[in-house]
């Protein structure tokens, strides 16, 4: 089976339009098939707050209601998607943005919690692997906005990070996937403030010690939680780095960069 | 050459919500391969207002500030897009949310002018044809906004009318293409009071008498400019009609609507 490299940005590259000019130019250069997933940083609460719309947070996700998931939809996979589509048509890439809703990529349904209504947050279903396998045939690259739809068609704000997961899960079935988190640190550190502690690779069977040392902790265990699924439904390996050193870590030339795989 | 439909709707009908619910609920009927371009209404503007950004316009035309550009953007590629990619979903139809900034499906530049400074506005220069034929032989069903992109990476607003007779024009190649604009009138009417009065077939040879006789006039001129490029440029029709009569027309079962033809 080809290679194929899923990458998720989070908000701190969306954020720093340098940071993302760069990253974008990094991105341009892997030389193999690719697909990108970006979150949608501060410009959705910016916009919200300007709107004089409340944003409601619970346990680090956004209560979703339908003043919301306008804001959303339009900044996720209109303003940013339509700019990353654009910047990397400079870098000779021919990229194409979507979000969940297109073409039926990633189906999902409207989140069943007994005690928080999340309003119009969304839990992945299906991916259309199918769809994907085709833009990729043409040598297209998908940009994938953090949207999703249900079918009663209403959209649905996903998490970025399960999104970037269910996609390389879903099509390990046709490549050998290698998943990129990138995120503000340069990998998992042993010590949070010294990115010299940087842990080079973790067996999935060690993750739960890791946890217990709360060497993973916080904000990193929804992710890691995601890290997990993915190496252990086909996934070859999921890497977590800065995303400065993405190109050099997938040229094999960064001793930065925490690798997760499946013995 | 199979047959190929391309729907463009304008503002009237984005801006109602019952009229587009019952527009879409038609269109994913039309039992052919088809497209639809969506123009943006007034949401861009009302958004705008709400944000403290004076809307300019000259001839009916909006300048198009580096603001602007990111609020249509957002409204145009984002909010109306992705909802009328979710919205088909109810009725069956895998569609596929884009603007002609994604796989550079329409290249443009930016309006050079002496006098007037348009800003962020596209004019376009060429269509990537082989990236919406894949689009039609998966059976997806493009649902394209009115941006696109220039070789700089800048984003641009691009009249729909324009962007819906280029792609007719350059699929003409490929398709028996029959081209569409609902407005909100029954079709060209010798009264523009009287829907009773509307003129069932112009060759485009008469369209010249037409403007001398105003009947075409106004607002009515660019969108008949556009209808005789197409219909001279390998269209095989271009008709003219209200979005409520459209599947009728389609289906030859109405009496209303103008259809254009090269003799």
């Amino acid at each position: 089976m080809s290679s194929l490299y899923v990458i998720k940005i989070g908000g701190n590259i969306i954020d720093d339009a340098n940071a993302l000019r760069q990253f974008l130019n990094d991105f341009a250069q892997i030389p193999y098939p690719k697909l990108l997933i970006h979150g949608g940083g501060k410009l959705a609460t910016q916009l919200a707050t300007q709107l004089g719309i409340e944003t409601k947070m619970i346990d680090g996700r956004r209560i979703t209601d339908a003043e919301t998931i306008k804001i959303v939809t339009m900044v996720y996979a209109g303003f940013i998607n339509k700019n990353i589509v654009a910047t990397l048509s400079t870098h000779h890439q021919k990229s194409i943005g979507i979000c969940g809703a297109d073409a039926q990529a990633v189906l999902a349904h409207k989140r069943q919690n007994a005690t928080i209504d999340y309003g119009f947050v969304g839990d992945i279903d299906t991916v259309n692997t199918d769809f994907f396998r085709h833009l990729l045939e043409q040598n297209l690259v998908p940009i994938i906005a953090p949207i999703t739809s249900d079918k009663q068609g209403n959209l649905l704000n996903t998490n970025a990070d399960t999104m970037a997961s269910a996609i390389a899960v879903a099509l390990s079935k046709n490549y050998t996937v290698k998943l990129f988190y990138c995120f503000e640190k340069k990998g998992l550190l042993k010590d949070v403030n010294d990115n010299n502690t940087c842990i080079p690779t973790i067996a999935a069977q060690d993750i739960q010690q890791l946890i217990e040392q709360q060497i993973i902790s916080d904000g990193m265990l929804p992710k890691v939680q995601n890290i997990k699924t993915a190496i252990e439904s086909g996934v070859e390996k999921v890497s977590l780095c800065h995303a400065a050193d993405l190109l050099d870590i997938i040229c094999e030339n960064s001793i930065f960069g925490t690798t997760f795989y499946q013995l």
